[in-house]
């Protein structure tokens, strides 16, 4: 699989003979590989994805420690880049061409030393699988053409929109319907397997252009399953989109959405020991850091956030962690414009849909984007959970695993099941649950939430500046949509700013801790001992701070609310605390206005 | 991944004792397996994947020769199936569930003994990789929902056409788009991850609802990279489809295409001595049966035909054959109502994209339906092909083959390339071309063409009767569009009854024998030793019989012409022969009206 264009040199220097950007530890042994000499030449516009396939490929063979870029802009393109089958949570599965394919390749540091990564096309740029110890720092990611787009609304009525679509959003109207595309001359008489480069958008979201945030109070207009829009063209970049209902207001800026995420900016994999560090993520076609059955992960001093006056960086959650353990830390990012949550750290659910002996059951994954991801294994303790109430009712150990399709599953346990299993109960793995610190962030602009806390580690959340259209926090867990395992156990929030978040509709309070209990609420207790103090409330209305709903321990202390001017008022007095179906619950005074 | 439900007995019983339906060869160790032990009852309504699974692993397992269904109607659900990635050349790649995965399984019959197999979803029915000496036969396929849909025109205007979907094709209308359905509610809230059930479309084809065949000298309406159309829901199921320039004649069907060829009806992959009998293809998600790299292949007494007053039976080919050896014979079929042709038999260029090295190229599959088709293998002899004179003008051994991707391989030779070679060129391999005999079939209202021949081995076509809308009988290879490898060396076509072809835009000429050959015409021939004799030709206007270009060798003698009155004129006088660039062709006298 690997191209010889080039057979550099392998260079074996010690590090402080080399180092040219910072001190580093001063090991004789440690091997240090330029991509320059496997061809990749800043700034020269060429494809550099043979290059560094080579160079990785070199670091594995010769357990070099670190790969180094130069400053400048490197380019990468899919056309000779390897590819992959890769099932890749809460993002879109699929055959993927990488840039940097890390499978299994340990203790190595991957340092852009100010690189600009360019990606043209269809190409996910970073993909760890069972790779250890991987340090990835000071480089940034965008794309040359985004998977979304942007337009300026014009005006509208009952049957469309008017807008006009901005620069360096290629489009074609064909047809009737508005396809983003690459900009590029579809060539070649049209037949039954025509098939051209569309950016496929299914969804709108509108965006205030002066404040560069989700407008007040907007809702997504989403359509299932379709590619493009019904609209026809009107002079130069505007374009009327024939569909009912679009609403918004003029001048302000109207993205739509990608209708995939196949491409999110890193994933991590089955990997232990992963960190970022200074890494600036501009754009990419999913989420920007996934994490998935990973040990330890640290995104310490990144940035998602768009270039090019862009509206949107990545084009979901900037950071989301699934069934990982060990620890992981979100410390001093910015994290804005993401076109979804901050983070997402949770586990997943399957549904028993069939009981096919005393000890052995068949199970699914129901949530389209958590098809393929395999986390039973044989020795794993899980735990039994009724679907309806999300109530813990017994454990037990998996004793083999057999894989039927990437939905469905039928394992076998060391014991019998329980008499009082039912179809439709809910089975996720008990772990090693991470400890969490989300620390000294800043969370704004982007769609939807600030965190979702879903981790039954320790979790603090410190520190941070949140300006969410949505709840800053969110608490959640389900079995009947999302299917992802939640319910905190030991969870502080402190000595975080809360600055004017809830001028959107995701959310009903700015700490929202729900839960997908539709029976037995009276019994049911999914979230637990969380204490909430020190943070300074900065509202434009009477929101709700906290909803709380079938907790268990919750503590409100100390904290400070100011009033703003900073949106008009909702026009609904809502309570300041909503707490039901709920235990151990103490809200202190505080100080309001 | 086997799943126990059942676990049925295996009857070792001779066949004497125990066949039910025909007579069999009298040996005593020949172990049959009926699905019904495993679970399989007809008519029962139940999924029978499962069943067939164990079966399967039954007769790998246990070297069983036969598996029997008893009469009557068998279900199959994309639930429980396997899946697997498979590259199907002229189709789409993907992940496929499939209900008779039939991988490194050998000497086997299965016996549908006029089973009725209904798919539902997106699942494929048979996909053989690697087996020897399959024979399925008398059975049939249909689908529960069709992955094409068809409605009735009932107008039109500049702006649009209304039309009238007809029951069993379940639709929606949303945000201004039709979209095709399974019928099914879609539930639970849309969000950023929704993705409900549609049968994606992206092309139109206009049929004579009387003579069920496409309308006279309609074209296609294609649309590029869409899943639905731009539309306004009107009154029950009338429906104003919002796209310019759609024309039609009231009263006949509107044909909406799939936008995909994802499942095949029978894809027989790397294996040996397949074959077909007495199979009743209704319909299947792209071709009725693909062939690819394979030896020996006989499709006899099969037919590919609409059920329940459908239009279209298959969505693309009836049968479709790439890179195979040995013999292809397809003989007394039906290949009726499929939406493209009957069949094409040809091999594959790869384009030469870079010379990494003297002996040493890099070569891309071109044709997106192509991709993953690795077809070079260490010791073939391929040929170097002259990209726009398509003049083969060497050959060559591979040594080493290094795929880079499903598009992108690197090859080394054994010998130094020849000086000469350009980017651009075309290479294919020079195999055991397969020897092929077209007989006894009839050909009729299907799009497009007949039989393609692009075969280098003997080819007979005979006593056929073709009613085709383009050319019966075309012949073709380039590689600049569909990259497809051709040149007939030794074609015999006699005794066949061409009646009223060409009553669509198909082709030029009844039989048309072209070649992309775009320079050196004077001297490039690519189709060699062509015998067109004893046919006769029901036409209905003056219309070429026969179009020839670059070609070295060509009889016709004994062809008799009848005229009709079937189809309008077309207003054109055209040429009985049109001969250009080509050498050796004798044209002998003809009974003509």
């Amino acid at each position: 699989m690997l191209l010889c264009i080039c057979i550099p040199v392998i260079f074996l220097i010690t590090v402080s003979s080399c180092s040219k950007n910072e001190p580093v530890e001063s090991s004789s042994n440690i091997n240090i590989l330029y991509l320059r000499d496997y061809g990749a030449i800043a700034n020269d516009g060429i494809d550099d994805v043979r290059a560094v396939k080579k160079a990785l490929a070199d670091c594995k063979a010769h357990g070099a420690k670190k790969l180094v870029f130069e400053k400048g802009q490197y380019d990468f393109y899919p056309t000779f880049a390897g590819e992959r089958y890769c099932y890749i949570s809460n993002n879109d599965e699929g055959l993927k061409r990488i840039a940097f394919d890390l499978k299994n390749i340990n203790d190595l540091t991957i340092d852009g030393q100010g690189a600009q990564l360019m990606f043209h096309g269809f190409m996910s740029p970073f993909v760890l699988e069972g790779s250890n110890n991987i340090k990835i720092k000071n480089l940034s990611i965008d794309y040359y053409r985004t998977f979304h787009s942007e337009a300026i609304i014009l005006g509208y009525d009952a049957d469309g929109m008017d807008v006009e679509i901005l620069e360096n959003f290629p489009f074609n109207i064909h047809g009737g319907t508005l396809l983003f595309t690459d900009g590029q001359k579809q060539i070649g008489e049209l037949t039954t397997v025509s098939k051209g480069v569309t950016y496929g958008s299914s969804h709108m979201l509108e965006y205030d252009t002066k404040k560069r945030e989700t407008a007040y109070m907007v809702k997504d207009f989403y359509f299932r399953n379709i590619n493009g829009f019904p609209a026809k063209k009107l002079e130069g970049r505007k374009v009327r989109i024939r569909v009912p209902g679009l609403t918004g207001t003029i001048g302000n800026t109207m993205v739509f959405g990608p209708n995939h995420r196949k491409h999110p900016g890193f994933v991590v994999s089955d990997s232990k020991n992963t960190s970022f560090n200074n890494i600036i993520l501009h754009h990419a076609g999913g989420m920007g850091i996934l994490g998935q059955r990973s040990h330890n992960i640290t995104v310490d001093s990144c940035k998602v956030t768009p270039s090019k006056g862009r509206m949107i960086s990545v084009t979901a959650d900037a950071t989301h962690f699934v069934n990982c353990t060990g620890k992981i830390a979100l410390t001093n990012n910015l994290f804005e414009n993401q076109k979804d949550d901050a983070t997402n750290i949770h586990g997943i659910y399957v549904q028993v849909i069939e009981k096919s002996a005393n000890n052995k059951v068949i199970v699914q994954l129901k949530h389209q984007q958590q098809h393929g991801f395999d986390f039973m294994k044989p020795g794993m303790e899980l735990e039994l959970v009724r679907g309806k109430s999300m109530i813990t009712y017994d454990t037990t150990i998996v004793k083999h695993v057999n894989r039927i399709n990437k939905e469905v599953t039928e394992v076998t346990f060391d014991k019998n099941l329980p008499a009082n299993l039912e179809i439709g109960d809910a089975i996720a793995e008990i772990r090693d649950y991470p400890e969490i610190l989300i620390s000294g962030n800043i969370i704004r602009n982007n769609r939807a939430r600030g965190m979702l806390l879903n981790c039954r580690g320790k979790t603090v959340v410190e520190n941070n500046t949140f300006h969410s259209p949505g709840a800053a926090i969110l608490f959640e867990g389900d079995s009947f949509f999302w299917f992802e395992q939640g319910g905190v156990r030991d969870c502080v929030i402190r000595n975080n700013n809360f600055e004017n978040c809830l001028y959107g509709v995701w959310g009903k309070a700015i700490i929202d801790v729900k839960a997908g209990i539709l029976e037995d609420k009276e019994t049911s207790r999914y979230n637990r001992n969380i204490l909430i103090e020190n943070n300074t409330f900065k509202i434009y209305d009477d929101l709700t701070l906290l909803n709380a709903y079938c907790v268990d321990g919750l503590i409100w202390r100390n904290n400070t609310v100011e009033k703003t001017e900073a949106y008009p008022k909702t026009g609904k007095s809502n309570k300041r605390f909503v707490v039901e179906y709920s235990n151990n619950v103490q809200i202190d005074s505080q100080n309001d206005y």
